[in-house]
């Protein structure tokens, strides 16, 4: 119901990059080399976007069992640097029945300060709750 | 320009999707177990939707030197299922000086029938194009 959360906390180690990097085939210099990074506006390396987006998919998997994932938009508002900890939250703001669909307000921020990184909204089909 | 584009074909197979599920952390039985698959109504596992997502974020980084991801939307339309290729495809539909913003299209299609599976836009910040 409106107000339910999950959320999860990871940190966006240079070794969880460079994996990201392999896997995704996205190996950007701005993600993996300090050098290359210092000559961007960043200064330093970035996390993928696609990286700390990844957990909000996660957590819909680990806390709704047969969620069928409909929609996902990103805005990525702020940079997310290689070493920081961030904080995926995911709290669902409607529910709509039949189809049983819940819309999500989903927010990636950094896991100390709180400042929102990344905002965004979900929609997740999931099997109909059991009624009493 | 409006109709420039970039792409990219990759196949999900069994090994790329345990390697997601390891990094990302989302190691949803519907993505990993034949077994389990075969009780949903996908019947056979499913790639994660942001392991394809992706595809679009790297050829980004690949295309553009310099790109600032700023949106990203995915609609979800139909699975992909471990073992099939898929084609991302972006394709620029707008342009906005100073700054200088890209609005794109982004499909993944199976790169076999071209049948869009997952339809979104994203909006790139990139450095302005230098005039004549």
């Amino acid at each position: 119901m409106p107000g339910d959360f999950g959320e999860l906390t990871r940190t966006m180690s240079a070794e969880l990059v460079r994996d990201f990097a392999a896997i995704s085939g996205d190996d950007n210099p701005v993600h993996l080399d300090a050098e290359y990074a210092a000559t961007t506006r960043f200064k330093r390396p970035i996390a993928h976007g696609m990286l700390y987006g990844s957990m909000i998919s996660t957590i819909f998997g680990a806390k709704f069992d047969g969620a069928i994932y409909l929609k996902q938009s990103f805005e990525f508002k702020r940079p997310v640097f290689v070493g920081d900890a961030v904080r995926a939250v995911v709290t669902v703001v409607d529910v709509q029945d039949e189809p049983y669909v819940i819309t999500c307000r989903t927010v990636v921020e950094d896991a100390t300060t709180g400042t929102v990184c990344t905002d965004g909204q979900a929609k997740v089909m999931l099997p109909p709750p059991e009624r009493a």
